[in-house]
């Protein structure tokens, strides 16, 4: 039994889960232009092609059990057709369209009752401008889809607006900039049983994500909320995979914001979905049971899903990303093999400044040795300029 | 930075060598005849050759910064010339050569004070009927190269040994059948660093084995020895590290006998040698920080070794080996997956009775826990035939 699943995309993603791949006795196919992309170097067998060509879409599904993606841009119509063709597209084409579109999935989600921050969707300098005066600056404007590590998110203050918004052409999600003690990732899976059908859906422990100019550079877990907001944000995840029917790895990212009507109270707004296996997950691959990856396999492919618990007391992963004069901080990588404990993930892309490259998850019996090792081994790739940029 | 590590055969351990060189950013070119080997389809790239065809080993080097092994028949004359050719050999054939040869083991580790069982190497009955009145019945007999998994392996009483002996044209290595209370593997890495020549060495805890027929069925960590028993056969795995001039993963399998002449004391005596990362290992990758084939990777490339040292409280490992009917375990890998906290690996071979498929790793606090769990997974697996047989 060695069924063979297809990526739409060959990046980092596509690499980690063809290397889970491996354990499970699955094959990989990617789609993708590069002959020399994260996952086609790492072994999965390759389809050349765009992942957002409808013609190169089919030459993938035609020799594989299911098609997945990673490729955030893929048209969802092209999605939609596949699966009218007959073939399995795990997740379907609407729960992937949630993670395309901002404004879509706040619809959807508000609809069921799920809480996010309050929001317009608008291009006018004036509807922002007013949106401000009610709910206070800065605002953060985000493109509504395509946007991706810090990439279309503006934190404005009145001033700044109309350069951002320019002509009025195009329409900014536009939020208040909020005042979180916490973000949390959760990552959910869910599949359909291959068999009965029936519906199995797991969730991770809420990873802590810190952000740095929109871009994610660390994720911890266990996250230091308490026991029952973290309780809440699993719940919230597993909500929202069965209302989306979810059929793959999600993640779900939420912010912690103080509750001004409980003493000391918390609510737990949703900020976005990323409809795939997603860097804040990551570290599943050392501190869980299952990894994101095996789990994401498992699900898309119909089986049972696996234990998402810790087998470690604490994790750390930070990313590695492309020193700002250029160079590949994997030049160095020995230096940070050195770091007893670092797990060091090389995902043999080319370097430019800022570009994620890789990551380094730690584990430990606490949270802070963890961060330290982790923290200590990129920092170990990063040359003295960028250390102090940053 | 991407190097290369050329791997003499394509099986299970190159497989999950592959696996661990993802994460590194390493490439790994594999030689094998044929196209479907376990890493090859797992995405290694591919020199189609018998390993022990000197040519084949000259067109993989050629391609590689180092040239490792996982055949175990590779002749040793080979490894020379490829070194002398000026290929990057790890390890050099002089380690590797006590991998092979059980009696050429035995003499160079004796003549450094070694223990082993006492034995002889003879193709005469009468001389090892003699053996065995002063030893003790039955006799260990070994073909001193070329087995594996209990094949070349005999456990026979005094009427037994005509029929294996035969005609007396072959010899073996005899030995008493100790009465040891625990088999251990002790998995040791060293290597020389690439900058300065400096030899690092680690060794991970000591893991205890059960063999079933002379094949290793089951690995479990922490093993059930007292402190200075597990601190004593580390300490003696990674004096044979230094003393074969090991570059790469080595297990050092040893027997624990009863010292007659401590109350509660305890012997180590050496068993064998593989020269490569080993079966006893396998454990290393989901319950230690650095697994045995990501460290024999950096091992044999110069870089720093990882952590060797358990995330987890504990740990077991059950092969899962072709059914007795001939069907293939994994046509009911979903069953397996079930059992929660089951890590399952399959080595995409074909089915044969006995043959060793894949295996299933559980980690947990505690060590009945894990034996449970990695049980359950495998019997998931097994026919009732099988299950009644075992």
């Amino acid at each position: 039994m060695t069924p063979t699943v297809g990526i739409v995309g060959g990046g980092q993603l596509a690499r980690m889960t063809h290397q889970a791949a491996i354990s499970l006795g699955v094959r990989t196919v990617v789609l993708c232009p590069e002959p020399d992309a994260p996952a086609v170097v790492a072994g999965a067998l390759h389809v050349s092609g765009h992942p957002e060509s409808f013609e190169a879409l089919v030459t993938l599904a035609e020799q594989v059990d299911v098609v997945t993606v990673e490729h955030e841009h893929t048209p969802l119509a092209h999605l939609e057709r596949l699966a009218h063709l007959g073939h399995r597209v795990a997740p379907g084409a609407q729960a992937a369209g949630l993670g395309q579109d901002k404004v879509e999935a706040r619809r959807v989600l508000s609809q069921a009752g799920i809480a996010t921050a309050p929001w317009i969707l608008s291009s006018d300098g004036g509807a922002i401008a007013d949106f401000g005066a009610v709910h206070g600056w800065p605002l953060v404007l985000k493109a509504p889809t395509g946007g991706y590590d810090g990439r279309g998110v503006w934190i404005l203050e009145p001033d700044e607006v109309a350069a951002v918004v320019g002509d009025g052409t195009r329409p900014f999600l536009v939020e208040p900039h909020l005042p979180f003690t916490h973000e949390l990732s959760v990552l959910v899976v869910r599949t359909l049983s291959s068999r009965s059908g029936a519906a199995e859906v797991v969730a991770y422990p809420p990873f802590e994500t810190v952000q740095r100019d929109g871009q994610c550079v660390e994720v911890h877990t266990p996250a230091t909320v308490p026991p029952q907001v973290a309780a809440q944000a699993r719940t919230l995840a597993v909500m929202i995979a069965e209302l989306v029917e979810l059929v793959g790895t999600m993640a779900v990212e939420l912010f912690v914001v103080p509750d001004g009507a409980v003493p000391g109270g918390h609510r737990l707004l949703l900020n976005e979905l990323a409809v795939r296996p997603h860097n804040s997950g990551h570290l599943t691959i050392e501190a869980c049971t299952t990894s994101q990856f095996e789990n994401h396999l498992r699900a898309v492919l119909g089986w049972p899903l696996g234990a998402t618990d810790l087998r470690v007391g604490a994790a750390s992963m930070c990313n590695i990303v492309g020193h700002l004069d250029g160079s590949d901080p994997f030049d160095h990588l020995p230096r940070a093999l050195v770091i007893p404990g670092a797990s060091v993930h090389h995902y043999c892309k080319s370097a430019r400044p800022g570009r994620k490259l890789g990551h380094v998850t730690a584990t430990a019996p606490g949270l802070e040795e963890a961060k330290s090792v982790a923290r200590r081994a990129v920092g170990a790739l990063t040359p003295q300029a960028d250390r102090s940029a940053s």
